[in-house]
């Protein structure tokens, strides 16, 4: 037998009275399911951060896993409560402003529903009042909680495609880590249209938020020196700029949202 | 069979040694306990954002859960060690320094302990020596810890009430979430008592801590302009002011524990 | 039947959802298993830090119990990776880069294995991507996962010694916890080779990184007036510098690294 398992992204902060409230509705709701935090430190309303690492996320869970996402600045406005039903089993939960989205179309959107807002609810905390329960009611097999809406008429979240020309990508800044890499909404299949390969020295341009910046492109931090900035694919197969052994966003000054260039020839702007 | 509820909340701060070493310690002396972290973001020290924040979140646990708190500027001195039976079972286990004492109010406290100190401890973690381990005794059944004591004599925290005259209420400022809501010690119905009701444009007042800002109250974020002031009634019950996308307790300078006024007529002070 | 407990230790940072992977990972691969975060806020990259807190914790946990343990600036480049088995069973899994080695020398190491990095592995999350597969393959009971290797031949972290001298402790700054207690490479055997003993007067050098400071030796925070430096063994046992009710780290400006000295009788430079 197998527990169900609830898993919890949101923008509360860890270690916040607001993830232990959710915790604790869950836990009275469906004292048998593995709670599991899959992150908390989106940063505050950043929706599309929290759709990206949401997307990233949700597929190394157990198979039926249902997630409670919230990432939430129009709460208590006129955006829908969500439920997601997934092809593979389990759902996501949350509001219709972008964040499931990506999730959805990675694991497959099986049936969706609008949840109701119960009477009487706080207008400011959903996640406790409105998401926390419903998804400890689907995991007890709860039959669907609300009405059924069509998957493909949830919100999507703005994603700007990156702009690729020989030599040069430019694309927009996700967000930095704890580390201080700097997360491009870009992949390796645009370093490789643009021509930008393992190897070459290229200048590293935040848009007007500082100087250009000399990098290479490599494949782990220890390629480079110490102090030296790098262009990577990382982790999560993200375009990203490090600083081996330092916090290339500090360096940089690149701001979340904005643009960012990257370019193997002489850029129109000298590098530092 | 359910598995014992221990759950957490300190000031010890999210992802620290000091938290890891309670979840080592009460999975070692009770491995099937279900450990729930209700909040770890208490400011240090304060034992009265922690006494509310425990007085919230308590009556959301399963019954029968066993709260470990440690909010204990005091430990090693003189106040005593508390184990609280409640009335519904389960239990609350911290320092006698107030702590404890609104979450035994709400849930009704049945009777009470003063927790011996083992010889030998350290006198700076009875977290991890002290109350863990008395809350994993109570878990797994164990008869009363210490010594009787009448539950009427613990400690209560300071709690100053508002201040309430016609257009005018007075509080003292509670503290700030990660979004910058600033919390006050009133509730709706000193709102009410004031005669401030929803709609109502205000000004509110940080006391010498910095300019009197213009707001509105309003049922939530999305019911004022983006950028603009809010008063409401946040989803703790608690009268707060907000910042329509951005961080109230920025903008106002508003300091823990210090005195906020909001007025409905022209206040001594102009608004910016 | 107990469930198999499975420990993690990082410098990912609370909240973020580089742990979530790691659980994410965990309850996939081994469902039964309690997961336990031990620490997440190792400051990025500090070897040591982490090495000496894993060393504290690792014994506080169920016997038995697997730690897989991050920090590590290197991953991707040459250092190996580890499984260390541990004499009253249980494991450590991490890099070798010095982090495992004290817990493994408190603990008793049996057996290690250097880990293979499964080709098309990502360069830089080994957490995710090599030691919670392994830490969760170890779980269930799988064989060994690499290479033998000698425990003996792990890499051990660089802890340097603290001097000592009649009424002088000059020791290695370690780090600041959330409350600015400032902890140093030393334990009350150091104090008392230098013939400091509670009760007396001392003056705090931090080395040119500020003036001087009085302070006394305590037994703990409330031993001393409020505001006023105490030196005390703090509750792992290390020699630390604490300020009662306030923030020593920040008053001493002692950083992590630098060399702290401890003197009883008239320092070379006079104290505020």
């Amino acid at each position: 037998v197998t527990r169900p398992v609830i898993a919890l992204l949101t923008d509360y902060g860890a270690g916040s009275e607001h993830v232990g409230a959710l915790h604790a509705v869950v836990a009275r709701a469906c004292p048998a399911a593995d709670r599991i935090d899959l992150a908390h430190d989106i940063p505050p309303g950043d929706v599309r951060r929290g759709a990206v690492v949401l997307a990233r996320l949700a597929p190394l869970l157990p198979p039926g896993a249902i997630v409670v996402a919230v990432v939430d600045p129009g709460v208590g406005g006129e955006r829908r409560g969500l439920a997601i039903g997934l092809h593979a089993g389990g759902a996501l939960v949350g509001p219709d402003n972008g964040l499931l989205a990506p999730a959805a179309g990675r694991l497959g959107a099986d049936r969706a529903w609008a949840l109701p807002t119960p009477p009487g609810v706080p207008a400011t905390f959903h996640g406790r009042d409105v998401f926390a329960p419903a998804a400890a009611a689907l995991a007890l097999g709860a039959a669907p909680l609300g009405t059924p809406i069509d998957p493909a008429g949830i919100v999507r979240p703005h994603l700007p495609a990156p702009r690729v020309a020989a030599g040069r990508l430019e694309a927009t800044v996700l967000g930095a880590d704890r580390f201080g890499n700097v997360e491009l909404l870009a992949g390796p299949e645009d370093l490789a249209a643009a021509g930008i390969g393992i190897g070459d020295a290229v200048r590293v341009d935040p848009a007007g938020a500082g100087p250009v910046h000399a990098a290479t492109v490599a494949r782990t931090f220890s390629d480079v020196p110490s102090g030296a900035l790098l262009v990577h694919v990382d982790s999560s197969g993200a375009v990203a700029v490090a600083l081996n052994g330092g916090d290339a966003a500090a360096r940089l000054g690149a701001a979340t949202g904005a643009p960012l260039a990257i370019t193997t020839a002489g850029g129109a702007r000298p590098a530092i």
